[in-house]
């Protein structure tokens, strides 16, 4: 089919959504590393891992074999409400750049939660009910996990508890009644619930809380609670595994025209939109099939790719968590206030990091304004309202497609549009304002939360 | 088709959205009165709206006769980055009720405006840069409309000045921030930049102003400044002509499956979307080829179809705009605060008010609470969280739906979901609180506003 015929939006028909995930691990030759017990040192068992998850997560956590995952029926038909997502020909955005490079995006926040996070959301709900469960716990900071959760949960019939950090439950109260829309239980988080909640409040009562303090209160409860489990939103294996559906949706839409893409861009904070987005074409790189340039966007102010150091840390703050290999700048590292709040984690997925550590892929950061000049440019041409962490990606999408303008090269570039930015109008009034400011961390700032990295076998 | 084969979602591909408005008046047998007028009585010439309204638009407000309006190509094109809007089975909602009815709603709200007022927002945008205009101005309540044209002028490069309600200028800073984002000037009303505005300061410094108000502004503006018309998302001809690709998208996708529905339910403000839903099936009725219940559904705090009267009256409460005939409650009644900020005009399209007048249609009124616990249980099993303007449909859905379930009949139910709340989240929160009240006006308030309609010929 001429290239002339591709539509504004490729909708795939319903019975095109994946039924099955696909698990890029099974294709790496070098594993990711395996969480450690902080305890021990030791890879953390099935069983260790039982008690925060539930079983078939578990398996999936561990699985770095199976290729393809069934996707249950149940899930499927949630996915119905609101999948297939489109893969957009940004025609209005190529005329508005003159490049002749041909853009696609994959957007992912044409649900109610605004995000991709609803697609792994409902499939931790639905294992977690299939369990027998009565429910699960969590923490949201920006919000939109807790939003997508608490959506899957009322639609399973499942409780939901979500502990919000204290900063944002005040100042976010939007995302807030969504969740309690839904039917969640939101707390702000530090709170009186929990002993970790607790014992910070006596010794700070004025805190206004941390993400890494939400993790601990959620996985007290859900440890403490008979019939509740932890669930998280981005990072682990099983969460890139259940958002491989965005990429082989995106694979399938470009394979029904014959367009195969030169590079391939997503924004990244724990990887959960990046791994998934680029699970396929990542696949076929592995195996030798196909060559494509792939881009992580890092935040500059939590720049982990592109100046963390790859070694085995926390995943928490609050360093009650496993141990996970990855790319970090330490867990003691505090970026500064960024409004892509997605994308403040000081780590990153092991998957994906073993796979930049191999070479596999590129990664580069940018600054807030010119993230949010981006995406006022894709707003006013493209109609969507783009999230904050989306508009990472659309910062280096514009660049390498004004880069082609300037060469004449016809690429094709394909990015990932994790979410809407409704939730998120206080930053674009600072940009409206001309008050968007950004702070990039000091190498010395991070050598120091560097220099507090755990010791473990093989890592002093 | 057998009907179990109805996919979640109805999308129809981009060269099935249509290419011709359907004018309803071209098959009415009684047209709509003309606007009259306020200062000699006599039906509103050509002359005198081109004035206000740009020329083309004039034609499409005058124009009782042609069937169908070609739409140009270049909205055409504007409406494939948002269009076609999906069908929507209502699978879930189904289940939920245990009802044997078929529920389908027809989804406007997967843009950045959040609302079917797209649709008319563009098209008024392309014809005033069509004539060669520098700008358009217009007023904003709610802000839902104000956000479609914001969207549409930046896509078109054209100005747009919006006079935005003062309370909700300050009240709802993130729908002001979008139309800022899509380079919209946005100034609280009243203002010190136009006559009416500053001679309302003087007596008034204190106002949070009105919607009267902003239009007076907005009108003023466009008067006064060479290159510049005044625009309006409701109520007029024109915008249910545009609106019309609603219903024409809904017949089309029902069609494809053989689905004919029983009941059509749209929520009623001004009309605009209502119009534009029961467009081509009221055609049918007209034509008696076809018998369809058709509903409208208002708040009880503001029941122009179901408490007012058929006369001319004023169209703004400034009393500064031409006549209309339509179903009003006064222009000076001021309708309780009530969330769906869409609804609360006093008055009603012509073209529907004179519809209803010949028994077409039905109307029904619904209080607020009940719309918000319908809104509620949509949004958790159908996952989109509905505009509460758009919830007064869902409620009166809901309930026909639970008739059938007595009744056990296998009604095909059909409403129009008009957008999204996710700048309703105040209201939300007043639901979730159980602090929701609503107030409804009591028959001498009414008495008491439709006592001071205008005198003109034949209304005494």
């Amino acid at each position: 089919m001429s290239e002339n015929k591709i539509p504004y939006k490729i909708y795939l028909s319903e019975n095109e959504i994946p039924k099955k995930w696909y698990n890029l691990r099974a294709d790496m030759k070098n594993k990711p590393a395996p969480l450690l017990n902080p305890g021990t040192g030791q890879p953390l068992t099935a069983e260790e891992m039982s008690g925060i998850f539930c079983e078939e997560l578990v398996k999936q956590e561990l699985d770095n074999d199976t290729k393809y995952v069934d996707i249950p029926q149940e899930i499927q038909d949630f996915y119905k409400m609101y999948r297939p997502a489109p893969l957009v020909r940004a025609y209005c955005l190529e005329k508005a750049l003159g490049t002749p490079a041909k853009i696609y995006y994959k957007f992912e926040g044409n649900n109610t939660s605004g995000s991709h996070k609803l697609n792994s959301a409902i499939a931790q709900a639905y294992y977690a009910k299939n369990q027998g469960l009565k429910g699960v716990t969590t923490e949201t900071g920006a919000g939109q996990w807790g939003t997508a959760l608490s959506m899957a949960c009322a639609y399973l019939g499942l409780d939901c508890k979500v502990y919000m950090v204290k900063v944002s439950y005040e100042q976010k109260p939007f995302r807030r009644e969504v969740m309690r829309t839904y039917g969640a239980e939101v707390t702000p988080s530090p709170s009186m619930t929990t002993d970790v909640g607790k014992k910070l409040l006596a010794e700070y009562p004025d805190t206004t809380g941390s993400l890494g303090c939400a993790i601990s209160e959620a996985v007290e409860v859900a440890v403490k609670n008979p019939g509740y489990r932890y669930v998280l939103g981005s990072v682990l294996n099983q969460v890139l595994l259940h958002q491989s559906v965005i990429g082989l949706e995106t694979k399938a839409a470009l394979d029904k025209y014959g367009v195969e893409p030169d590079i391939i861009i997503g924004c990244a904070g724990g990887g959960s939109n990046l791994g998934g987005l680029i699970a396929p074409f990542m696949g076929e790189k592995l195996r030798g099939e196909k060559d494509y340039r792939i881009i992580a966007v890092e935040p500059a102010s939590c720049p982990s790719f592109t100046r963390g150091t790859f070694a085995y840390d926390f995943c928490d703050t609050g360093m009650i968590c496993p141990l996970a290999k990855m790319y970090t700048l330490g867990s003691s590292f505090i970026p500064s206030a960024n409004h892509a709040g997605g994308l403040r984690f000081h780590g990153m997925s092991s998957i994906l990091s073993q796979l930049y550590h191999d070479g596999y892929m590129e990664a580069t950061s940018v600054e807030q304004n010119d993230v949010f000049e981006a995406a006022e440019q894709f707003a006013r041409v493209e109609g969507i309202l783009p999230a904050p962490e989306s508009s990472h990606a659309i910062r280096v999408a514009i660049d390498e497609a004004l880069k082609c303008k300037e060469t004449g090269e016809e690429k094709t570039i394909v990015f990932g549009l994790t979410g809407t930015g409704y939730f998120d109008l206080v930053a674009y009034e600072k940009f409206n304002n001309g008050e968007m400011t950004d702070v990039i961390p000091t190498d010395e700032d991070i050598a120091a939360s560097v220099a507090k990295l755990p010791k473990v076998p093989g890592q002093e």
